[in-house]
């Protein structure tokens, strides 16, 4: 199973998350507008994940380009990549996945549609399998930071249903658990849209992985009680100085953790990290409908009219964070000079 | 109209905040028992109004009470007294308003059950009173906190339904407001029971005053990006030292506005203050029932097996405290010294 993937029938597939924790439906696209729509309206989220979507998205492009000559097949892929970059402003894995893509199709050695269709397909395909490679690898390095007995504090969700598969912050917790360790995992339930409660607490339901889960108010009360010794989660963009723009709540969180004296860490693969932002103020955070905090999913907690902000991002300056798990390695302070270095040393 | 008072018919009405701010719907009991289970049940909540509540609740058992003789009605009252004692566990209000009323029943002039019915209903009424010329001081001290442009942030609710009428921090927002400063309230939606959302916005709404309902997670966000200049919130139970237990998450938002250097104070009348416990860490804290996470006013947001924590208060060590706002007036750190000499000052 994995969350997004490409089909036989030449057509994207995958989890529609907003019926998870009630059911596990797969869906369908074969337009790349289609696919736009599915991460605008979050029937998939989570960095890495629309990355990906983003990818097969461009594939589906072209395989619906009409036009047989190069030249209309690029003009038409180029507004694809605009359509599907736009879908979401903040993760940073969209764009990058979709310049990617728009690189490989503008490579001088084709000269048929065909080919292209091909080179897409494979490329997109890569990067779902490098997705999970590099989830495993940035496991290894996080599960290091767990210790048997540990409790550790999660937000959002950052597991298989965030990435291709495996996942991020969870999958370092996935590890560990694999590995014997004894832990427990509190899961904030991150409101508006309840990513811990719904797709966090199914993904340790099916892992077998003791988890309770919180009212967002409530982390802060388990960390100054010292039940807490561990804080994690992702990213969704991350900036040249090491601060981490992810979910709302995340800044709360390490805050609270550095006054109680609990290491916290962001997982994230390098795809995340933009070095054309100097700092995490710099990076655009998207304000989405009101209507996900006045009744999530259908259920209507307040009146239409109450007036309500939907800030879906937040910014966690790098002076909060213990350090950045990488599939390079656990990078430390100074973020800067770290950062430049363990980017330095991958092949994009 | 009052959140709680009395009726002609010798019953005890209250406004049912459940249904708010869907409809103000009144309630009406006529047994002790009601009184207590309302409490439970959320009906009527804050630290304030469970107090006038519980006290009429001891009127209400004065006049069931079949016995026309003083030892029989002693006894009846001391068990109502134990009953209506432990419908809530940590706010002191509770406590300290039915042990006030026994200590009128057991006043050694009555000699008939009339008598004791008439001055437990005088109490009462006096109580009741009492609260809302409390909560005006309160709200005049308060006031001159906020300036003309404040933005504030104010968790859970503390308004007119958090006591008999006009509220604590709320009240304090509410004059400044009616001075014709122009502020803005930002308003914790307070996961899980939503009192930010629903009854804070509701009385937002009636009052006039501008505000926006945030989740929980964006408080933080709003803080760092310097939009707020004032934190308030209510109290529960004031430990001698300061320590102030209140609604969860309000730790987190002190913890957060000392981060970002932005006031923060817990307003409350001297009746919340408990000098029999040294420390906040010595104050009971309740847990609740897991349903107001999983599925708040019946709305299913996880199933039913999902594994959950509900803590219904944290404790706000005094250090993140700028000042407590008491109707004796403002108290200012050494808070366990000035915290000391305002009990005094005041007759109980």
């Amino acid at each position: 199973m994995r969350t997004v993937e490409w089909t036989d029938q030449n057509r994207v597939r995958m989890i529609d998350q907003r019926q998870i924790p009630w059911q596990l439906v797969y869906v369908e696209y074969d337009d790349y507008r289609e696919v736009a729509e599915a991460i605008t309206d979050m029937v998939v989220r989570g960095a890495p994940a629309i990355g990906v979507s983003a990818a097969f998205g461009m594939v589906l492009a072209a395989y619906q380009c009409p036009a047989m000559d190069m030249g209309s097949l690029l003009e038409f892929l180029e507004v694809a990549a605009v359509i599907l970059k736009k879908a979401r402003p903040t993760a940073v894995n969209l764009a990058w996945a979709v310049d990617h893509m728009m690189a490989v199709a503008c490579d001088d050695c084709f000269d048929r549609v065909k080919d292209v269709r091909a080179a897409l397909l494979e490329e997109a395909q890569r990067m779902a399998d490098a997705d999970v490679e590099t989830n495993q690898r940035m496991a290894a390095y996080g599960a290091e930071l767990i210790h048997d007995g540990d409790t550790i504090l999660h937000h959002c969700n950052t597991g298989m249903l965030a990435t291709v598969d495996y996942g991020t912050a969870l999958g370092v917790i996935r590890l560990a658990h694999e590995q014997g360790k004894r832990i427990h995992v509190l899961l904030d339930e991150t409101r508006p849209r309840l990513q811990g409660a719904r797709l966090s607490a199914w993904e340790c339901e099916q892992l077998g992985i003791p988890y309770d889960i919180l009212p967002d108010t409530a982390a802060g009360y388990y960390m100054r009680r010292g039940e807490i010794n561990l804080v994690l989660f992702g990213a969704d963009r991350v900036a040249a100085n090491g601060d981490v723009v992810n979910k709302v709540g995340s800044y709360q969180i390490a805050v609270l953790a550095r006054e109680n004296h609990i290491p916290c860490y962001s997982v994230f693969p390098t795809s995340t990290v933009d070095l054309t932002m100097a700092s995490g103020d710099d990076i655009p955070i998207e304000e989405r409908d009101h209507a996900e905090v006045r009744a999530p999913y259908g259920c209507e907690l307040i009146p239409e009219h109450y007036r309500v902000r939907n800030p879906a991002f937040d910014i966690t300056p790098q002076k909060y964070l213990s350090g950045l798990v990488t599939e390079c390695g656990i990078i430390l302070p100074p973020f800067t000079d770290n950062l430049a270095k363990a980017m330095q040393s991958i092949k994009r």
